[in-house]
């Protein structure tokens, strides 16, 4: 039985396990914004939901495309992902380093996606799957970009921290 | 009591974090090594061990330079991620698909390692600690390596599959 896995299921696979994740992730990016202590920080974190939605839609698109009903999958690791970023939140509460501990959070985050969606593009293209793999770049290069949005936000958190500390 | 948590007591928990998280590591490989299909793949994960050995040092090096004793705390992020790969191992097991699997797993916890020693080499940085940073990045250039190199095989391997398939 297990001998017929090939790619296309495990790709199918991996789908629902980023369907599942994004998912979960347009929960906690409103509790990360509304812990956030920087204003910049808490509009980085509402800016990433909407795009987030959009990645979303993305997914239901090429699931369309290989004629499957959009469906998560548990992704232990986002949950574990996830689960450290409230540790930080209940944590470091009224702490000055809180805004440093929740970009961390939210570059393990998109550091998660990014592997996967890196992934999932590689897949698609060697199935021929011309436009899911366009759809997963494009979504991957929107990750990319946030991820480097956060670090800028993580230089300037920690840099007022040490200003606020002389 | 919490207002007195700032960058320095969160580079130390991040700390453990990473600790106990290359801990895993270092046992999920040679699992990772002895299901791999491809000659180059159980090498590749073979190689990579010797260097999370090497990290591990690094890392002791760094709670040496905090006046620290080396020590993990659960990191539910890389449980996941390490859980995930595991599910892959089961069901793919046998399957051509099966080293596409471990490498997407692998470069999840390729990436799950970028971030956090990103994160860490900054706020080593700006905490001043010169040499701690210096082999936090030491560490990240080796990550980011071996993630281009999965990369690499990640392409072969589903080439392969693809001869296999015709």
């Amino acid at each position: 039985m297990s001998k017929v896995k090939t790619l296309d299921t495990l790709f199918h696979d991996t789908l629902k396990d980023i369907y599942f994740a994004e998912k979960k992730i347009l929960v906690a990016l409103p509790k990360m914004a509304k812990a956030a202590q920087s204003d910049e920080l808490r509009a980085a974190f509402e800016k990433h939901e909407a795009e987030t939605e959009g990645q979303v839609e993305r997914l239901e698109q090429v699931f369309a495309a290989i004629d499957a009903k959009p469906q998560g999958k548990t992704c232990d690791a986002i949950m574990g992902i996830i689960e450290e970023g409230k540790e930080i939140m209940e944590k470091y509460e009224g702490s000055p380093a809180l805004d440093a501990g929740l970009l961390a959070a939210a570059q393990a985050v998109e550091h998660y996606e990014i592997s996967r969606y890196g992934t999932l593009a590689a897949w698609a293209e060697k199935l021929g799957m011309t436009d899911a793999a366009k759809l997963l770049k494009q979504t991957l290069a929107e990750e990319e970009k946030t991820d480097k949005t956060l670090t800028g936000l993580a230089e300037t958190a920690i840099n007022e921290m040490a200003e606020a500390a002389e």
